[in-house]
């Protein structure tokens, strides 16, 4: 598989990239961007990988969320993959915010017709992350570019927001070892007990094996008890005034007490007075994240 | 007048409000946004004024600008201003990008039908600034917020993108002594003789006095002398890879060549490699901006 370069935009000393890439997981083309910092000039950088929430592409958090600006001096890429597949041509894909198209919810579907496409799951942890580090990518309008030369494999991390909150945790406790760190801007923290994460898990994973669910649900995930008595590397922020939080959507006090009584430590939760769910919030923390991850990329 | 807060959004330590007011010169609504920094909590902070380019609304900048970041440290507040005044219902208005909504340009209109609201210069210079500073702010849905005292009337600095590189180097230009200091993001530089400027000053001003084109043109404001021995104070940043920069539209060469030969000092113009016309390339200057600023106004 080759990465289409769509574009390449200079941006705090580095580049944006704003790829394509046809996915054999969603059997779909999938847009992906990667930001690459100054010091990919030189040398191989590590990685930050970060899952965005519901309705975005890879644009809303790589112009809005201001991880550039720290991610340039930490010498630290990007990628911004797509939060669903695009144009599966399943009927009603389009029709919800919350479901389908935009809404892939990190999981593997296996309900009929998102079982198909909605692999995302398996899109993000087998297929991206190798074809990053391992495809030549090249495009017939740009000068050819050797991304995986410039990205270190051995130094990945992980974040995300919301929706990508709730995938960067949970593919983060699924896969010990596979990222350095995890943190989470307004995650939901445990879909199986909030509307949204009800809604999806049921669309996608159905509604008879709720045991099924446990394996998307970070709190359920860290209530299982593999990650007993280990540093969970992680850093969340959750605005009090986000009005998802006070709906009952993100649940972050499931999660905390789920990491209290099974014993899991190095988890930092943060409550910001007054901010909201919007890149307002995310940018304004987005240094600390970058830094949190750095401090176990390097 | 009355700003009424539409909404008010914790970022950066301090927050953004979006204002609306009724304006005399625009005889319209305006909308207005005002990011307050953790200082203003204290103390009175100066003022840096950001005009928008083409298209915008005060959001766009204020998304994706990240002047927040620097502002936020140095205690500055940022006000953004609209475009242009909105749903004046003039026949047309809202049928190019660049010209009529979202395209004021920063000049009083004298062409019929449009000098009955776009009255851009007016409104910037002599109804908003004194409205900030001298209204008790109110909404029926917040908290009540005396916007102007927490802004320094005295120490006030200008920037812009664009167009609005156009309107801050052309205000500033036109008011010795009302700005500390001045900077621009790919400005329009010399608009009476690119296309953009041309449709501009030819519907909102007339063809038949090309005279009255100069006094809305910062090379030709320039060239009129007034500014001779005088340090100008000003930072501006061109992207090379700017298509518009490629196509004539900015002109910034025009403008260091009237500022050597009229003697004016103090003007840094800064020609960025590969970096475009959009907020990937403002955002990645915005702190020199806002540190420009900062220079001359503590």
């Amino acid at each position: 598989m080759v990465f289409e370069i769509k574009s390449r935009i200079a941006t705090f000393g580095g580049e944006l990239l704003k790829l394509s890439h046809a996915s054999s997981a969603t059997k779909t083309p999938m847009a992906v961007s990667i930001y690459l910092p100054p010091a990919s000039k030189t040398t191989r950088v590590p990685v930050l990988l970060y899952l965005s929430g519901l309705t975005c592409t890879p644009d809303n958090c790589s112009e809005k969320g201001f991880l550039h600006a720290t991610a340039s001096k930490r010498g630290i890429a990007i990628v911004y993959p797509d939060t669903s597949p695009r144009g599966a041509n399943i009927a009603g894909e389009d029709d919800a915010y919350d479901f389908g198209s935009g809404a892939g919810f990190y999981v593997d579907a296996v309900q009929e017709p998102w079982s198909n496409h909605y692999k995302m799951e398996t899109y993000i942890v087998s297929e991206l992350l190798t074809s990053l580090f391992e495809e030549l990518s090249s495009s017939s309008s740009s000068p050819e570019i050797n991304i995986a030369e410039k990205l270190d494999k051995s130094r990945i991390s992980i974040t995300g927001h919301s929706m990508g909150g709730h995938g960067a945790l949970t593919l983060y406790l699924k896969n010990p070892g596979l990222f350095k760190s995890v943190s989470a801007f307004a995650p939901i923290s445990n879909p199986s007990r909030c509307p949204w994460g009800e809604k999806a898990f049921a669309g996608y994973l159905g509604s008879d094996d709720k045991e099924e669910w446990k394996k998307h649900d970070a709190t359920e995930l860290v209530k299982a008890g593999g990650w007993k008595g280990k540093d969970l590397k992680a850093l969340i922020d959750v605005g009090t005034g986000d009005d998802f939080y006070k709906q009952g959507q993100l649940l972050p006090e499931n999660f905390e007490a789920a990491v209290k009584e099974a014993g899991v430590s190095d988890v930092t939760v943060r409550y910001q007075e007054n901010y909201d769910h919007s890149y307002y919030f995310i940018s304004t923390f987005a240094q600390d994240h970058v830094e949190h991850a750095a401090k176990y990329l390097f």
